[in-house]
């Protein structure tokens, strides 16, 4: 509780007692107080989401207009503030009393009645707004009371719930739900709506095709948030293939059972009057940011729009490969095939042991895509085939060749440019034990091309290619320091760093296929 | 994504991706699009969080001004952003990126850098509140960067999470616990914040006395709402111990990983800017619903006010209990100790085998009170000593007997008063093998006195107490049909209910004391 109000500027603690209060008492003059309460282990029920008036031995110097207790078909609840609903009359308290009994769990209900779950929240909610905005005790009382009648409740359970310091409340094989909050009736599958409505259950909610309906997906506790969407978008689609409106839905935490993995399912009945007060604004902490737009018809897709062509492609999409480009890309793959186990054995010191295999699973889309697409496709197209620093690369890289300037300073500029988006946005840098200890130095030597290089052209890659191989063969003696081969310990590493080998091989290939068509 | 689009009113789930953008892209004109995203099981980040813009293909039909993308800091993140962030620019839409990085696990982080966590929520709340105000893109990069220096997180977990249809990531001997996400670090117990401002580690937060922060305590998955309170009030209370000034704390489940067990913990330094744009109202849904109070210096403890005295206390309560009174008292509790035995054997036969000691423990304080308070207490206060029944039955009774009205009719009036409120708040009825099996018919019976009774007040008290041990008898007869009684099979009962024989016990001895005293 200490905790709540401590982060809840809205609440205060009542000095030696376990009721948590309105901070702003004064704001509830003239108006009806409501308290509610239970057990622990129920949070954020019931202080986030309860809308206090004032302690129960407090008569009236706030100058509310009445007490409200909203209450869980519990015995003992029944029992404790029916004895604080006796005294406050003893004092000349306005005071009356809703019990809320929604659960849907049992075809014949005990005695007992139907129990009180997460459908005391709307309860809140609904008297929260009504007692805001002036009614009196007895609209309130009313009103809630006719709500109730078409307010129904199951939870299922995956797994029990332990009482901080004791053992779990019961068993649950894997596999086994529970069905019913704390019931032994067990199922192999999910029908919470259908049991819920079930006309042959004395507890049923009766709903027909028309009716209009407000969701509360409840987590019970340890369920996570991405299995409760699921169960969300299930309830709505199940509902509206019964012919129900959804005309408000929420998921989350509201009335848990400590850890337990499970959900419950609210279903309120709703006209517009009950939709007016449950979208009505609210300070408590708990009440999620929901929207008021009716769920269903509403249209939730977006159509993606057509990127709009690059200028770039435009101009060049329909170009064929050169013979130059073509003999290059061709030399490239056939030699990444060739190294493949090369690679995946210099992998296997330090990673995952594919590196080779991501290589050749590039070069085989690159080979098909030059015998079968050969004038459809061209280089710019190729990134979205291979892996995410190669295309981050050839992105960053793509923009600085184009037709009209394709000449060899051209392709040092396009080389440089992928490199500093790899170091950029990859987070490495030479030195690290990665494809840039042989990328940085060939590049480097490669921006001699942007002017004309005394020597010639090929001697500068020629070069180049030199630093790449022997910058691969540098990285034997460096301990990882990005990327998986980081978590390795340094001495286990003493065989250079595949990206890096690839990188020369690549740049090797490129060279060698050059030469070869000069 | 489904279930949060179906369930977010301002969500829209883009056809073929999985990608959310927001149903309202028009209100994104002039204004910067965010766009944020990682691997899922972190929900509610990032759809219910995020404050989304367009997707990364679409450049600018919505006329924003451009595009921030907010990252996390893991390798794969940063260079799948970086690649939209490449293709974009080719496409000439203006993008920048923020890389979330404030992870305080690690003394020395690796080359990797520091890991972005919750945080990042932080970074969705501030850049959305800049864009909504109309901030250009450098604007909201340079804000959100200064902040982010003030920014750390740590977690803590007590279970591993299981990637759905598989086995839990690792294994966590119970009672230990992980320090920082995902690695192994353990320790036996929580120094989160000593830990996250300790200046010997590289990635520590400085933050000193003085000092204005917001708190996030995030639940990792399954922690229940209960712990998520204890951790936040631990957060609060140890920042103010070192003189940091807490402005704002939220507590909930942020950003998660699946259904495991723990916590984070984020703080953020901020100034009026930060907090006036962390206060600013939002529709993304899993936002909570904060108030904007500042959390340190707050009084939030209510002192009780002194309970009005109740009129009929003031002319009661000098008052010495009658000699009648105190034997009949006297008689009672002497009867309960001698029966304790035979209730407790009766009540062993389907129930907690303790309905005996209950009444005895009763008796005891009773005849306490009667030797050491005598002229102090009076039969109006005895109601607080024995248990919720009969709690209820006394005070239901007692404003029916006052000093100016305590004749045979209206000690009648009280019994019938009490048993009704026991009736209607305990929510049993005659036959359904409860107290009121020997309750009512003695009721029924001293309702005569109400009248004057020709064979005088006493007959009808011995017919009444005939007639409640001839009720409590036939409860041998009876099925429970409420109480804990009710849980147990009808065959298994062939003994009389406890709490009617009890009551008949209670009657007879009021009886005799009457009829010695007479």
């Amino acid at each position: 509780l200490c905790g709540l109000v401590r982060a809840s500027g809205g609440l205060s603690l009542l000095k030696g007692h376990r009721v948590l209060l309105r901070s702003d008492p004064e704001n509830l003059r003239g108006k009806v107080a409501l308290l509610s309460g239970g057990g622990s282990g129920h949070e954020p029920a019931h202080g986030e989401l309860g809308f206090f008036g004032f302690g129960k031995t407090t008569p009236s110097p706030t100058g509310a207009s009445g007490v409200l207790l909203i209450v869980k078909n519990y015995t003992g609840d029944r029992l404790n503030f029916g004895l604080a609903a006796e005294q406050a009359r003893n004092h000349g308290v306005a005071v009356d009393m809703v019990i809320v009994a929604e659960d849907c769990a049992f075809d014949q209900p005990s005695k007992a009645g139907r129990r009180g779950l997460c459908g005391t929240i709307f309860v809140h909610k609904l008297a929260g707004a009504l007692a805001e905005e002036g009614s009196s005790l007895d609209q309130i009382v009313s009103k809630v009371t006719e709500v109730l009648k078409g307010v129904g409740s199951l939870g299922v359970s995956l797994s029990p719930c332990s009482v901080p310091g004791c053992r779990p409340s019961f068993d649950l094989p894997p596999g086994d739900m529970e069905l019913g909050l704390g019931e032994r009736r067990r199922g192999k599958e999910s029908e919470l709506e259908n049991h819920m409505t079930n006309p042959d259950s004395q507890s049923h909610l009766p709903l027909k095709s028309g009716d209009s309906v407000v969701v509360c997906v409840n987590n019970l506790g340890a369920l996570s948030c991405l299995e409760i969407a699921v169960v969300t978008k299930a309830a709505i689609v199940c509902l509206e293939g019964r012919g129900v409106v959804v005309a408000r839905a929420m998921s989350g935490s509201f009335m848990t059972s400590l850890e337990m993995a499970g959900v419950s399912l609210t279903l309120m009945r709703a006209n517009q009057e009950t939709l007016r007060l449950f979208d009505a604004k609210t300070s408590a902490p708990a009440w999620p940011n929901l929207s008021s737009v009716c769920v269903s018809g509403r249209n939730y897709v977006t159509e993606p729009q057509a990127a709009s062509a690059r200028p770039q492609d435009d101009a060049h999409s329909e170009g064929p490969l050169s013979p130059v480009m073509r003999g290059a890309l061709e030399r490239v793959c056939s030699t990444l095939l060739e190294k493949q186990e090369e690679l995946n054995a210099l992998d296997r010191a330090a990673g995952d042991g594919d590196c080779g295999n991501t290589h050749a699973e590039a070069a085989k889309v690159v080979v098909d895509t030059l015998c079968t697409h050969t004038h459809t496709h061209t280089h710019t197209h190729l990134n979205l085939c291979v892996c995410q620093l190669y295309s981050l690369f050839l992105t960053a890289a793509a923009g600085h060749v184009t037709e009209g300037q394709s000449n060899a300073a051209a392709w040092a500029g396009a080389m440089h440019a992928g490199t500093q988006a790899m170091r950029r946005y990859g987070g490495a840098e030479p030195g690290d034990r990665t494809m840039l200890d042989a990328l940085c130095p060939a590049v480097d030597e490669l921006m001699a091309l942007t002017t004309a290089p005394p020597g010639g052209q090929l001697a500068v890659l020629q070069t180049a290619v030199q630093k790449a191989a022997s910058g691969a063969e540098a990285t034997r003696d460096l301990a990882a320091r990005a990327g998986r081969a980081s978590y390795i310990a340094a001495e286990r590493v003493t065989l250079p760093d595949p990206g890096a080998v690839a990188v020369a091989a690549i740049l090797g290939a490129v060279l060698e296929s050059l030469e070869k068509q000069k």
